[in-house]
Parts: C-alpha cells; structure tokens; sequence
C-alpha cells in the first residue's frame, strides 16, 4: 500500500499538481465522483458569469454575432482534439441521449433493409438501449439486438448494420480495445458507434486511428462541463454526406435565417443540431474543454493508473472485491468494488467528506480524475473507509436511508 | 401620436413600472427584440451565480437530490400557471424542436393509419415545419400537408389527425382564436397541437380552457430564461397515458436508477424528459419564469396594447405599412413593418440604441415587452425612427453589410 510519505513524493513531483488550484473544491472534500459530475472549474465559475452578466446582459440578441451562433461547432472543434478526430467531425448538441438517437437513425436509413439490425451489449449504460429500442421504432425493419459482452464477437453476424458499444463501461470501468472492436464491425460489415461518456477526458482515443464511423458523448463527466452540461457526436467526414439528422430542426437547416418552409440539411456537422443552441450550458462546457486540453494526455492515463494501483491496494487489504480490470489498458479512470451494503457505505463515506457513489445493486465507484485528485487524497480516503469497515460505522441506520436519487 | 409628456404620465401610472428595474438593460439602449431574447434579470444573474457557484461548486454530483432532479417538473409546474394547464401537465426540457419532434411522432403513432396527415400552415416558424417534416418519417403512413392560413379550415379534413399551428405568428404577430381553432381541430376528429414560442407570457392563454391536446413553447423569448434557454412541452392529462416518448432515453425511465436494460416510460410527464436536465440553464429559465409570475396577467395585456398603439401610430405618420392585426385580441407582442430597405433600416437603429429586428425579405419587428419597456422609449425610439427615415441616415453603405446571422 502507498504510505502517505510516499504518496506526497509523488505529489510533490506530479506534472499535473498545477491543476488542483483550477478546481473549486469545497474544503475537507475528496471528490471521487468526477466520473459522475465534474467539478467546478475557476475557468468554469469565470466563464458562467461572462456568459451571464457580460455576454446575455449587455450583448442582448447582438451575442448570436458574437459568438453564440457558431459555438457548437466551436467546441466541436475543441473536444475533437480530445478524441482524435478533426474539427470538421465534431458538434456539441443535445443531450447525449438525443444525439445517439439522432445518429442511430440516420445510421439505420443508410443501411439496407436487411441489414438494420443495431447489436448491442446487455449491461450498457441504460440509456443507450433505451434510446437504441426507441430509435428502431423509427425506420422500417430496424431491430435490436442486445447479447452479452461475451456473446457480441459471434452475434456480429450479417444483418447487423450498426455496433453500438461504450467504451468504458460505466460500472466495471472495463474498456474494449477500440481499435479491435471497430475493424470487428467493419469486417462484419457494420457502422462502429462508440458511446464515449465514460471516456472522454480519462482514457486516450483515437477515434480517426481506430476507423470508427460514429461517436456521441457526454460533457459533464471528466470533461467538467456542468451539470446536464450539453453533450456532443461525431460523424466520420467520409459519411457526413449521406447521413442526415430525423430531428430536423431550424439550427441544422442549410439556410436558417432564409425562413424556408422546406427543410435542407446543413452540409458537415451543422445538420446535427436541432433547436436554438444552450448558450448558458455551452459555456461552462468549453471552459471545461479547454481546461482538459491544456493536460497533457500521457500525464493523466500515467497518474490514472497510479491511483487506480494506490486504491486497489487498499480495496485489497480490506479484502473488497474489485471488479475493475488491474490492466490500465482495459479500463477507463474509475475504480469499482463490490460489498454487500455499498449504499449505507457510500452514505457514511459522504459523512466523513469522501464523496463517491453506488450503483445497485453491490457496486461501490470511485472516480479517479487525475487534473484535481492527489496522491494523498487516495491515502486520506482509504483511511476512511478503512476505519469506517472496521468500526462497523457505515452500519448506523441513518445511512441505509434511500434517497430520492442516488 | 402619443406625446413626450403623456407617455411620461402613463409611466408614472404604470402598475408594471417596478418590473424594469428588475432588468439589467445596457445603458443607452431601447430593447425591441425581447420576442426574440429576452434581457437578463437581477434574478436571473443572481440565479446563474447561485447555481453555479453553490450549486455546482458545493454541493457537486449532490445538487440532483436537492433540486436538479425535480426541477424540469417542478420549472413546468410554474409555467403551467402562464398557460392554463395543470402543474402535471406540463414539463421543462430539450429544445422547442426537439420536443415538437417527440410530440408529433407519439402523436402520430397514437392515430389510426389513415388519419396520420400533419396539417400546418405554410409561413409557420420554419422549425416547426422542417421538424414536422422529419416526424412523419418515423411513423408508417404519416404526411405533412402544409396549406396557406386561408386554406386550414376546409384542408381539415377526415385524413387530419393533428393540427399544427403556431398561435402568434412570429413575423406579423397575428394571433389564432386558441378556442376557436381548437375546437375545429377536434371536430375534425385531429389533436390540437400549438406552439406558444411567440405567445407565452406575451398575451393570456389557456389551454385548459381551450381544451388544447399538446403544446410546446421556448423559454427564452418573453420568460427571459437566457439565450437558448430549455424549452417546454404540455400534454393534456387525458393523454398523457397513451403517448410516449421516441426519443426514449434514460432520465423518461420509470425507475432510471434501476439501471434496466429494458425501456420503460416515467408515468406523468417524466417520460418526456431524455437525457440528463441541463441544470445551468433551468437556472435561468426558473428565474425568468418566477419573475413573470410575479406581474399581472391583465396589466400585461393591457400595457402591450398601449405600447403597440403608441408604436402603430409612429409607423402610420412615417407611411410605414403596419403587417400587424391593429386588434389586440387578434395579435401577439410585437409589431411588423414592411418597408423595402429593413436590413439596412435595422442596423442603423441598433447603432443609435435601438434594436429591433428585420425578418427577410421586407419585414422590421418591434419586440412590446411590458415588464421592462417604458412608454418613453416607444416616443424616444419613434423620434430616431424618425430622424433616420426622414434623414435617410440608413443609407450609409455601412448599415447594409450583412452580418453572419441575424
């Protein structure tokens, strides 16, 4: 186990330590939930209030000139970087769920009919088979599939048009080889659809090296871009043509303020939007964005890895099971454990100040978010739970109390 | 025409007079386009500095079970108040498009085959026609017919199974009979649907009332909720059962923290919602909301008449043809000019301080908004009005230099 000397060594010789004092952590705080909501930022708390009394109070209307109207391709542009694409291939927009809705699809239309079968994993993050259910609803002779991880190999047969996966899986932190996976689809003669919410900000991707076709994501996460901060997609330059948006709103119109009654597709990644862009929202997002661009990636996978190792050595010692790959290649930035109370343990920890969360219904996560966590916050929070396990602390009624949200 | 000093004891009369210093407005500056972004509160600002200073910064991943879960319900109850519906009828979220989107595909499935023809009105806010566009594709059997005002009433025929219509129309501002219309969309057997973007706490609406089937509406024009502010939609509790969500995404799940693979709608409007709430934005909107709940319903109606009096009157001793209905019941809160040069009209305004704005290819708008806009200003905007057309000021070649967006 990484003793606290040690654990201040590294902090002391940590390229990343500048970051911390970025952050607006509140005191006696240690936020390992980063992988849930991010944390304000300086740059975010500096750039909600121009946005607000600078930009909405004194540019009025005149901001969609100034900036406002051209902000998601802007960011588009920015996360792009963060994800291996060109900034011609990424627009900010929507929530997460409408964008893989919309791409679903479209993806779906593109597709012969014999062939509009999306292939999805039992276990993905909800939402994306939710939505997945929804959108083959929507075009003739679309069905889904959804199979075990261990099973998608075989059942990427012929009628599967679309692979739809999650990079990081949101309870396991497992990662497929992105590369892998997406030559799989290809072979197999399908479009490669990456949900890249767990990601995005944690773990490199290369969506251009892989080939993948199309990826949405979120901005809340590890990218720090607010809470229900706008999310973003990613549709491969050689498709961007013959794909187009069934939410065909006014902002994804080729000619908006023509006022035409007949809808034409914007060309590129306009098309993607649908309604007036959330200004408010945009904001904090690109500070976020920008905040993460100015890391540098080999940095934070090194110091993802060596607080993943500091608490899964403490998850060993207290004899939790971890069910997060050890091999920091196959997984994202967060660390999971199961226990039989995860809920009542969560609370107690959020008593004591270390704030990670639970999913139902064994699974205890800890984000592990290199730009704002140190070292020593890993010590800090395994001596906390390790008194709280050993003392029994956790088992105090109070904190079986469910709330109405986890 | 009204006179400096009669407006002046209006003014001073005014029982809405407190609500402008409620507003940030820029010195210097007479704000006509709140039909197209509302200004920024002292509310507002303080609201976006709350949400995201304490909200975001101190409570983190915990603001959703202290508030940010329930406030897409809990922001619809309050703008159920403005239109005449019940507090579960009504929910905030996604953009107008999007959930004009969500509406029509579940309405249109919720119709027998041969009654799924959408009928709107050609020269209806675009968005809404290109959105109606794109949900017809989603549902086998469906169509758009898109007729002229003066064709619905005999195009309401057997195959109408939803009428879309806009109630104040965006360019003149003239003003459908809510009841009236809607009774003859139900007497054709079709759902009434309306988008109050342009009316919503602009002129009295009740829904209820009308016995409407579904609307939607934007945050950011009249409820000053911020630019690209989260829009609403409102589904009558007789049919709140039967329809459901395409775009079916985790935050409209039953029990989303379950964390099922299988899909299952919220009851109530819950299911309408996709992704996770953009909870910077519901900030503002809730605000902006708040504060017009604050004024009086019949002051508000009765200033905008006066303010659009005042206005006309300056557009008829100037020649300028008034496209606005001169009955208030039979209009909205702005007023439209036709004059051949509006483009360059428009800018030269703005850089004296008065911003309105110019729809192609003829068209010059006036935002009315009762809450912050003094009867002064329509004498002090008339004046340079005046002294510009008179003057032909706005015929510097500077003022017809188009810019990006409008």
């Amino acid at each position: 186990m990484l003793t606290r000397a040690e654990a201040r060594a590294r902090d002391a010789a940590d390229p990343l330590a500048q970051f911390r004092e970025r952050f607006m952590l509140p005191e006696g705080v240690i936020y390992l939930d980063g992988n849930s909501l991010g944390p304000l930022s300086r740059d975010g708390l500096a750039a909600m209030q121009h946005v607000t009394a600078h930009e909405w109070g004194e540019w009025l209307i005149g901001g969609w000139n100034r900036g406002w109207y051209d902000a998601p391709e802007r960011i588009g542009g920015q996360i792009a970087r963060l994800i291996g694409a060109e900034a011609d291939e990424v627009i900010a927009a929507d929530s997460t769920s409408a964008n893989l809705f919309k791409l679903l699809v479209a993806a779906l239309r593109s597709l012969p009919e014999d062939k509009r079968t999306i292939l999805s994993e039992s276990g993905n993050f909800p939402s994306d088979l939710h939505v997945a259910e929804g959108a083959v609803q929507c075009v003739p002779g679309a069905r889904l599939e959804v199979v075990p991880r261990d099973a998608l190999a075989d059942a990427l047969g012929a009628p599967v048009g679309c692979l739809l996966l999650t990079h990081v899986h949101y309870k396991t932190a497992a990662r497929y080889d992105m590369a892998a996976w997406t030559a799989r689809a290809r072979a197999a003669g399908a479009l490669m659809l990456w949900d890249l919410s767990h990601s995005i900000g944690a773990v490199p991707i290369d969506l251009g090296a892989a080939g993948a076709d199309l990826a949405v994501g979120c901005g809340y996460k590890f990218l720090n871009g607010g809470p229900g901060a706008p999310a973003w997609l990613y549709v491969a330059q050689r498709h961007q043509a013959a794909l187009t948006n069934p939410v065909s709103g006014w902002m994804g119109h080729a000619a908006p303020f023509d006022f035409t009654d007949d809808y034409a597709p914007a060309p590129g990644m306009r098309r993607w939007l649908a309604g007036t862009p959330p200004v408010l929202g945009l904001a904090a997002l690109e500070a976020g964005v920008a905040l993460m661009l100015e890391a540098d990636r080999d940095a934070i996978a090194a110091k993802s890895a060596a607080l993943f190792d500091a608490m899964a050595a403490i998850g060993d010692a207290l004899g939790l099971e971890c069910i997060s790959p050890r091999d920091a290649a196959a997984r994202g930035s967060h660390i999971a454990f199961r226990h039989p109370h995860t809920y009542a343990l969560c609370q107690a920890l959020i008593a004591r100040g270390v704030i990670g969360d639970f999913r139902d219904p064994d699974i205890l996560r800890f984000g592990l978010t290199p730009l704002y966590l140190r070292h020593e916050d890993i010590v800090d929070a395994g001596e906390i739970l390790t008194d709280l396990l050993a003392g029994g602390g956790w088992r105090d009624p109070i904190f079986a109390q469910r709330r109405a949200v986890t």
